[in-house]
């Protein structure tokens, strides 16, 4: 489907009242998703059986379903940087056809899961039990695993806590070890290239509280590490049987699955962790197998393509209604735009307008009815809105039946809007006509959370396809690193003035 | 100024090579600003001398000088509720023309600071200190409190924590109530209506576990309450010396420096919450007194106007380097969000297309470096950003240097890009020329902490004035509580199928 074709299914489809979208004769089947303990609901979008078959055609003429399968037997899908892209064979090491990558992959994992097996144990820190484990890592190495023990509180490991360390603020190491016992503290420093600046400033002031502390003897017993290069984890003192790789291939924001996930592993539990892994496959399973029309994967990357490239939308908003899931939509932010923020394509050519990825922002539910709520009925800019709702809860409340109400009172709203009455009419008019996606998890447990992330991943992959870039390298992020470096070297002279005058502001001219 | 000569000037300026743009003789001292221990440098603005004067010239076209003066002495300023906006009155009460409304809120602050003053002491929970305090509300009457909380975190009282409950999911009042002692445990429920859905459904339930542990007789010492309706407050079971009322003139989110924000009083002791105070103090007096064109709010107002409206950018990312400030994104979100969130005049007219407030959102930097730069660098969409700096911080720290270091690269890394080398040229090119503007706070404290809030109320204000809208009203979300109310009253007779298929997943359909 060329761009102006696309266009034209949404402006063929712009006007349309939602009461007759929804009218029509088979549509309703033909919208409704169900994998892996999720179901996906797209009727409330501005698509028709004409569009939405269009579509389809689409990912076919991309070949998007080889290439997803190419993807998950480890083939080279990262062109610039000429590396495959291994997260699903994280999660199942034999769906690689090179056998050695999956007995290392394996390997690993079982290093992993004994570590994590032995951190309920006093054996791990000289004869002191785990209390409090502090990951220590920024960006792909933080946001995964962070999101993810928040997600599964009800099943974490009551015997420790897990703190996660990211910015170089220190504000932020402090908190991780206020009141902590030393003796009883496991650092795991996690950064795929072991070189990442905040990380390693970090596990250092870590290294020096522990000192401070328990003597320099103390230290090797207390860090582990989780990095795709062993060898500067061991430059950095780290002891071998403390170190777990992961492979280049597994890119940082796809990395939980692997022992980037080690916090996870440790602060969940290895049996945790394997369900987490599972329901990632039962995802992974339906996205390789299941037709494109019924491909909940499918759907969710063309429906959002076609938001943004059709529709010209240039953002989306993420509401989940549950606060276990209130990281959720920093989760996606970072899988969705550090991997679709491009502006070539995976051959380094010109993209055509709003061919890469949108936006991605939200919080919880049902807050965001009295933040930014206002602004997405009555604000100027129509944003598809994505509501996740979980339909069992472990226990009765009548605030839970209250919250999904309102979840489901949003959509609905959204769709229909209603005319102003009485006096202000104008002010209380909702224009209606906008946009929206419902997520419905079973309940929230490792396997349906598995099931959703591995569901994002799938669809970012296939929105590359569609736009036809790269989802899997980032090299926008390099000036900012390399300007910084020149910044604390004290060498100005490259800079402009703002940034010469902000340098004094901050001390930071001389070094 | 009219829209056609707004986007005329952003046409001229288009494609301008920011060193070019940097070049202009007096530009330099033109678009820097100094108020309240507040530095901003707008120079990375696409913006030139001739546009600068056009946006000042505006500004005074519409009177904004003198409405904001009117703002500050009581005038209706909101319309459609036929209503003041007093926030700044609460912080300093003899702005008032109207002195029997000023010495109520004299009288009320007096009230507050006493009863923040007895939580430091025994007697409030009848002779158990309070260890913990309990903030119920949402929206308004949550995001400022929760953010300036967080803030000041080295200015707490050490005798007591406080924790927020927003959410009808069970989790967050569960979370609150982890480790409680019910006997020191003080629950301050905020809500301006006291018929807020969430906040009286969780100060229910956390009646009913004061009372599972203590007995009905423990209840009336646990609670306190801030709101415009003393009367809802009093049916809901409060003692009458434990009602604190705010003036209906007070919106939502503008309510911190009310007794909205109890949280803080009582968290942060009286006089810490007055330093807050007088730094919003400071940069009102500045925001009402300096020229136009020396006016850091005024400043911020049209630069924030110009990208929206005038060169066509839908939303603003604000990365604040600062652990401390992690919530100030989420706080401006909803401040500018809910206010300029409108489609039509404050007459109830038409907008022309992007006159209202464009999408807030952001986080906290370096973290934000690893996750959205990319798409900041080299996605599609160019979007200005906001660099909240902290000059001098508590302690040395040679992370707090690098930290700063990264904030001063971003932004010129983002207004001058870099030409792609070697292999893979066209995916390494960053295109920059991408604008950005920088707040530094001299350091974090209460102050500087209020004039940051005080300057962003005051440019919602003023960007209100520009487009035209009543930035104090929010209409758009009655419809959506109107219908989570039906749908939990079990009639789904006016719903359309997906809310009725959705209601039925989640077990709402028959009540």
């Amino acid at each position: 489907m060329t761009p102006e074709q696309l266009k034209a299914h949404a402006a063929r489809l712009r006007d349309l009242a939602f009461t007759d979208i929804l009218a029509e004769t088979g549509r309703d089947a033909a919208l409704q998703f169900s994998a892996a303990g999720l179901g996906l609901d797209a009727r409330r979008q501005r698509i028709d059986l004409r569009a939405w078959r269009a579509l389809c055609d689409w990912a076919d003429a991309v070949d998007a379903p080889a290439r997803l399968a190419a993807l998950y037997g480890g083939a080279i899908v990262n062109g610039t940087e000429n590396r495959p892209a291994l997260h699903p064979a994280c999660r199942k090491a034999n769906r690689l056809s090179d056998e050695g990558l999956a007995d290392v992959l394996t390997h690993t994992r079982a290093r992993t899961a004994a570590f994590a097996e032995a951190c309920d144990a006093p054996g791990i820190l000289g004869g002191h039990p785990v209390r409090r484990v502090v990951n220590i890592g920024i960006g792909g190495s933080d946001l995964g695993p962070r999101f993810v023990y928040d997600a599964l509180k009800a099943f974490r490991r009551d015997s420790m806590q897990v703190w996660f360390v990211s910015n170089l603020d220190p504000a932020d190491l402090d908190d991780a070890l206020e009141g902590a016992d030393p003796r009883e503290t496991l650092f795991l420093v996690v950064s795929k290239s072991f070189s990442t600046q905040e990380t390693l400033m970090n596990a250092r002031a870590a290294r020096t509280w522990v000192a401070e502390h328990l003597g320099e003897v103390g230290i090797s017993a207390r860090f582990a590490a989780a990095t795709a290069r062993p060898d500067h984890a061991r430059d950095f003192g780290l002891q071998e049987d403390r170190i777990f790789p992961f492979p280049d291939g597994v890119g940082g924001r796809f990395s939980l699955w692997s022992a980037a996930g080690l916090a996870l592993e440790v602060g969940l539990g290895c049996k945790v962790f394997d369900r987490l892994l599972a329901g990632a496959c039962a995802m992974d399973d339906h996205a390789v197998t299941a037709p494109i029309n019924q491909n909940m994967a499918f759907a969710k990357a063309l429906i959002d393509v076609f938001n943004r490239s059709g529709r010209g939308r240039s953002s989306r908003c993420v509401a989940a209604y549950s606060s276990r899931l209130e990281r959720l939509a920093a989760y996606l932010q970072q899988l969705e735009m550090e991997s679709l923020g491009k502006s070539v394509t995976a051959e380094g050519g010109g993209l055509p307008d709003n061919y890469s990825g949108a936006l991605v922002w939200g919080g919880r539910g049902s807050d965001l009815q009295h933040s930014v709520f206002q602004w997405l009925h009555q604000g100027q800019d129509e944003t598809p809105v994505d509501f996740i709702a979980i339909a069992d809860h472990e226990r009765v409340d009548d605030r839970i039946k209250a919250l999904n109400a309102n979840l489901a009172a949003q959509g609905a709203a959204l769709s229909h809007g209603r005319a102003g009455e009485g006096e202000c009419a104008a002010h209380k008019a909702i224009v209606g006509g906008r946009v929206s996606t419902t997520l419905v998890m079973k309940s929230l447990t490792p396997e349906t959370l598995g099931a959703l992330i591995a569901l994002h991943e799938h669809k970012v992959y296939i929105e590359g396809l569609l736009f036809g870039v790269n989802p899997f390298d980032q090299w926008g992020v390099e000036l900012g690193k390399a300007l910084a470096r020149d910044i604390l070297s004290g060498d100005m002279t490259g800079f402009d003035g703002p940034a010469r005058d902000l340098a004094r502001q901050l001390s930071l001219d001389q070094s």
